[in-house]
């Protein structure tokens, strides 16, 4: 009730500001642009990630319930934080259909450290949890962007490498040595694995959407969804050949084509809205897809029985390893950049080489994006370790 | 064939009256600004309101058939109905995309009706029954939208208020006393309740598309879909809280889950496109949480045994109570309108002053919103009365 | 990586490109045009195909699995043969939201022939089955817009014809009588129909999307979402009268209605972006409700006893019969054009009568469009023989 008010493009004085503006349609309304994206987003937070994690026998109510509970709760605290350090102009925070997306990509990060405490938590702990990772979400965002000028559109870093590794943390804290003991609880059941199919479908269709929803309009956006596109399709592939060649009789393992279908879009969320190419794309898709697979496989027995790290829905295989991977092409794709291949404004658009930025070159920007992996890697385990 | 025709926007004819009309761009179309959210209101009648009531354990199958089955021949005959009182121009109903939606709207408010006297009707019954309240829902909307001016974008009290005591009239007259022996078909089981889900987060998620889908373009659509997010997301935290805590155990009830999280929604349907601000919204959605969520405890049952209103879905809980609100908050917010808060242009352009109108003042609206609310409840209770 | 690059409205060159265009902003980038609906077709392919196929009781998994697999490689393949045919500009195949769509439509008719086969093969020759399809599919497709200039922007012609009678080949060359003795299989059961119903709305109600998808800007995307709604809605009515009608005692087949209520999306495929008129749409609908429903009552049957034609999902009756119906429907109505009903300019832009085909007459058109029925037809057939 203090802070936020609506932006000018959603209050009703939008109707003088377009005159001083010179904006002569309504359809130029930033609406427009990005709430079919918004939609796509908000469906893969709530139905995606809640029917994704019903393939535990057991927690499969309260996963979707939980999830339900834990996203409307980070939303409306993402809105106030986020606004703080990005919407904030003279004491005021102006939100729009771009904050709604930047809330829904926090609670995101939030849903993905849930995963790997699915079971151990009760909702009143989820939802301390929640308030917490909120709060870190935001000030990693704010180093990320603001003070590194990082570009991370899908959120590579920002969502999957923060939230998968504060959850890691979290659940190695919350370590409890006989939930082994209950681990039928984890099998799967056919009715849950269709629903949880519908969780992974919905996330699989709808990554274009969050890659490309907060980009800046026009091609990049464009751009933005070919790319994941591309890199979806190609990890299907791989995660079902990889999963066959693992399993003895050649059979496939429905949690790999449930997780590991989707590494595709971890792992070009920050290079999506860049020249990354369908090619780039395919190559990027098909690396995530082995990568997670076998993470799934060999990684989640070693991190549980070595490093005492219980990862209930194997979010470092789906979240960790491929949102490192999507930093890392992240940083190559932007040191990469030529003004041949983007444009003389079209490089300066891309990376927002304006004001203090002017005299950056896409190698030095390479460089901080790779900074900013390093930055959310170490506010995840400060912050998960605190918070567990 | 003797009436309807494509509007000037869905005709070929297009090209020209773009010329005519001076618009440059194909982008400038209806269809741009309001397809996309026609999808979402599309997929909340069908597969919302229909998976919704899946959650019984005997009547699944057939809330979903019977939704489809009544909603596809409703939609058809109020493109005809709402065509004659809204659309009809020189001899012809000329429709469009907000076409579909209103009809979509329309059959909404029979689908509401519908969850009132679920496993009391038969088909043919359940068709009659659609006939008339598409009738009478057309004129009822007529008299509000035209003949009393007043603004009902997401439709509390067109569509929720309307629908709900229409339906619960129908219900009171076909009371069955036997009914109650068979109270056992009512009960819930596991997949249900998965299903069920789907139905709430598909209607949840996409009601900021809902109250948003005929407001004016530019910031109108753009307001509606951010309060309507604000009041839905606190509408979730109030249902959890006094579901948990009207508990004896402190145990979540499901049917709370599934249905006071939405009423949030409902209860900002006429205000979310005026300036009802975020902060507005979510005290809007914090109170219909509440009265929701007290409604399935105690209301639902004393409605039963002493007034004899058998309201198999609650409908009363989740559209009735929070519908008058509704209504209500719209009143109050549109005679609270000032031009300090809307802009000179911006309160002619929230209100449609223009015309006959351009003398009322916001106080005056709020009488007549207020009128809207009596208006819809006799036709509620009358029409129910005759068709029941 | 030899041959896609980013078509123009996603490169990065765009900036400059809008200024030479004289493109004035964003929003009328191709993007924003179609990618609501490219995102609606998306969910179709894999959602509504994978899960319309689960009402079989042990198929269930495997449907939604299987479709995932083909369709993701399948969208990859596709990019590839018709960014030859129609994308390909100085050495280059360059893509954009308009290529995803087609990519997405190609793998449709995949989908399609898959449900005639279901369950008889082994997921390698699936994917063999979908590199021919897909490469038989452009070639047919090459041959109908190309070379005839024939329009088919919801693909009754491209994509239902040809996918069902090239999918009911490869199951006549594959009859295995054996398979009749597991016909249990084929039953359906409470849950699976209710995951079935899924299939169906999605499909029934992003219907408008599909035929819309690929038109023009501007009107006929508008006319063509508007005419699928109708002809859909009209369908589902006389599905179900005629399922009751043809069963002994009155009550519903649910085969019929997950599947025959879509007969009329199909049947409007040719047409809808044409001046069919709402009235023409119900008329088209009701008709194509009422051939699928029969053909599943008495034609399937016969096929499979005497022609030893195995069509597990009924693709002859969802897809053959009423994408011929939709075949025909375009045929005359392009057939029955004229300046009157579209407008001077209007009947240029809505058949593409320019360049080489400046002087083509409606009733020509027509013959052109009956051509193309018969070629998809002749392709079907030998495609289908070879592959299968």
């Amino acid at each position: 009730g203090v802070f936020v008010r609506f932006g000018p493009e959603a209050d009703a004085h939008w109707e003088e500001e377009k005159q001083k503006m010179n904006v002569t349609s309504d359809i130029e309304n930033d609406f427009y642009f990005r709430y079919p994206s918004f939609q796509d987003v908000h469906v893969m937070i709530f139905v995606g990630f809640g029917f994704l994690m019903v393939f535990l026998k057991r927690y499969g109510f309260g996963a979707v319930g939980f999830n339900f509970l834990l996203a409307a709760f980070g939303i409306q605290w993402a809105l106030l934080m986020q606004g703080w350090f990005h919407s904030f102009k003279s004491g005021k925070i102006l939100i729009g259909v771009e904050n709604l997306i930047n809330a829904d990509f926090c609670v995101g990060s939030v849903c993905i450290a849930f995963g790997a405490i699915l079971g151990k938590t009760s909702p009143i702990q989820l939802l301390v949890m929640t308030l917490f990772q909120v709060t870190l979400f935001s000030v990693n965002e704010y180093i990320l962007l603001n003070l590194l000028h990082v570009k991370d559109a899908g959120g590579s870093m920002t969502i999957h490498t923060f939230g998968a590794y504060f959850g890691l943390t979290v659940t190695r804290i919350l370590y409890r040595p006989n939930l082994e003991q209950s681990k039928d609880k984890q099998g799967s059941v056919y009715h849950s694995d269709l629903f949880a199919m519908i969780g992974t479908l919905y996330l699989w269709l709808y990554w274009p959407s969050f890659n490309s929803a907060i980009s800046e309009h026009g091609d990049a956006q464009h751009r933005a969804a070919i790319n994941t596109y591309c890199s979806l399709a190609a990890c299907v592939l791989t995660t079902v050949a990889f999963s066959s060649m693992l399993q003895k009789k050649g059979k496939l393992d429905m949690v790999h084509i449930q997780n590991a279908t989707l590494a595709g879009g971890v792992a070009v969320g920050t290079s999506a809205e860049m020249m990354l190419t369908p090619y780039g794309s395919l190559i990027v898709g098909f690396i995530s897809g082995i990568v997670t697979t076998v993470g799934y496989v060999y990684l989640t027995p070693f991190l549980e029985s070595r490093l005492h790290i219980q990862d209930t829905c194997g979010i470092h295989n789906l979240h960790g390893m491929p949102g490192l991977i999507g930093g890392i092409v992240g940083a190559i794709t932007a040191a990469a950049a030529t003004e041949d291949i983007y444009g003389k404004e079209g490089i300066i658009k891309a990376f927002d080489f304006t004001g203090p930025y002017q005299t950056r070159t896409p190698s030095v920007q390479g460089g901080f994006q790779a900074a900013g992996i390093v930055v959310s890697l170490l506010m995840a385990f400060a912050g998960g370790a605190i918070v567990g």
